[in-house]
């Protein structure tokens, strides 16, 4: 097999994390052909658009796209890519990793992020300099499949509770829609423990009980809010990947920015980008070679040594690059 | 003087903890004249309806009003309360107290939230089986009067920094507008501090740098998350007070809900609506009457003596109201 993946490293630690991560790819022996494309501010700059259509039809061709970091540009880059593409589901797992500022050791969830409607599509269509007004759009398709692909994956992956996540309490209708939803399509899944809870508490037992979550499931801004706060649970977000699946096209990325502040100093963390290649490792089936990243980046983690500067070490992003490649 | 103070304990919990906080105020030798009135779940099935309007008239001809919990109703109570009341500042302590869970001892910040608009009052107007809209309204005149109470609140605290909470790089002009008020009101603070994040990275921001927040000033739901998430930060909802300020009208309320798996057990903990009262006191400017309650509930919390099961003690909820007292 020869995998065709477009590689968008975007803007500021995009470029540098993304080499790294290519770079321990480039040791599993598996045939990847890499298909380069633009997108975000630099590109902007450039071509008069942070988005060209090349981009996209390098996207389209593809098995799989990893993404690195767009700068001022993030939304219109990373959003629009999102809906073209009708990638609808956004992984984001939180798992604590030794030797990391993670509140506890015990840290193991996955988010599961409605990708393509909530507050994120509508636009806003009326507004004037006095005020504004946003469409939260709710659909029973689109949850109803976020929430059957929650089941899904909590089934594959041995995992026994799925978290319904909303606020039915004020948005009666749409999240009532949601919550509903989700109790219709966990009656299919008798083996999987279900709870749901309103989103600001979630934000709470996040903190308090973060070992008690196997799956949540919920709309699109909760899911974003709440996957930086499961950063912050795990020590940054040095170590959030994130999948963005649809039904012909895949995009991984770390869940981390542009970083402008360390950006073009080699000091990056490439963890996040290197477990998002790993995620795209397990959705085109190597899984074999997953494990092996996997277990080196375990390594690298267990020994401490060669870490960066967001981790307690001093290393570069390519030299722990090279100890993970070693690792292997 | 005499204050006229409305007192919903309202459901569950809410009773035993309004109970034990007007134990302590009592002690007070402040005149104070009670006025009861009803609202929520218990309300609803006695009356019809969970917020009679004679409780509404009752808070409008009250110097203040003390709020317990409201169960199942919660939204249909105390929104309905903080719009009819034009209740328009929800302002939630986030502080670390000793012997707590907190994640750090120097957790001390305010959250101001915006208490009138965004997804909290358009309602959801065209839904079918099939989907529904919220919309989110953000209007110039209330993010203007939110963002000035914070910046003041920020001046008259000694706090030396507000920061801005939205989502503008997706929600463009409905939160650009919110962010533009924002450093126009700033300009006339010089004096203060300022930044702005996207809510998803100061939901990351408040786990890695608590600290590093003095004031949060941000639309409704967002600060509805935000100030869990806060509770979760000092060891969960025991300890949250928060007030709801409008123009000729306040409200005091613990964050907390009526918790019916604890209620009726004489176990909740009164704290946060202890802490509530005393925001009650301070808004009176009884201040030094606010100062002793306050001191004497640190030093319960410091003795680490008496306290209530969720702060790892054994006391019940009155065994800890009679301790403050004591120490008042
Ligand atoms: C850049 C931004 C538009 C994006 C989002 O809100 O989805 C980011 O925060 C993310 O989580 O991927
Ligand atoms: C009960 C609910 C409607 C309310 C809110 O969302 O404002 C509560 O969560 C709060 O924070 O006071």
């Amino acid at each position: 097999d020869k995998y065709k993946i477009a590689v968008i490293p975007g803007d500021g630690i995009g470029n540098e994390v993304m080499e790294a991560a290519i770079y321990v790819l480039n040791a599993l022996n598996i045939n990847f052909d890499y298909v380069y494309g633009e997108a975000g501010d630099e590109c902007l700059e450039k071509n008069g658009t942070a988005l060209p259509d090349e981009t996209l039809d390098i996207i389209r061709n593809s098995d799989a796209c990893l993404f690195g970091a767009a700068g001022e540009t993030a939304a219109d880059v990373i959003v629009k890519i999102r809906q073209e593409m009708k990638m609808f589901a956004n992984l984001r797992p939180v798992k604590s990793y030794p030797n990391t500022n993670s509140l506890s050791d015990n840290i193991d969830f996955m988010i599961v992020r409605e990708n393509t409607e909530g507050l994120y599509i509508a636009g806003e269509e009326s507004y004037t300099d006095e005020g504004a007004v946003a469409r939260r759009i709710i659909t029973r398709e689109a949850e109803k499949r976020i929430i059957e692909y929650a089941f899904k994956y909590a089934k594959e992956n041995n995992k026994s509770k799925v978290t319904g996540v909303h606020k039915a309490n004020v948005l009666k209708k749409s999240d009532g829609l949601f919550k509903d939803v989700f109790y219709e399509v966990a009656k299919r899944y008798p083996e999987i423990a279900t709870e749901d809870y309103y989103v600001d508490a979630t934000a709470m037992y996040l903190i308090t009980k973060p070992e008690s979550f196997d799956v949540i499931v919920t709309t699109n801004l909760f899911g974003d809010i709440l996957s930086d706060e499961g950063a912050g649970l795990v020590g940054g977000l040095g170590l959030i990947p994130s999948a963005n699946i649809g039904e012909d096209a895949a995009l991984f990325e770390p869940v981390h920015g542009s970083a402008p502040d360390i950006a073009g100093q080699g000091k990056a963390n490439p963890i996040a980008m290197m477990l998002s290649a790993i995620m795209m490792l397990r959705y085109l089936g190597e899984n074999e070679a997953a494990n092996r990243f996997d277990g080196a980046i375990l390594k690298v983690l267990n020994e401490a040594d060669i870490l960066t500067g967001d981790l307690g070490g001093s290393a570069t992003t390519m030299e722990l690059a090279e100890e993970v490649k070693n690792n292997l």
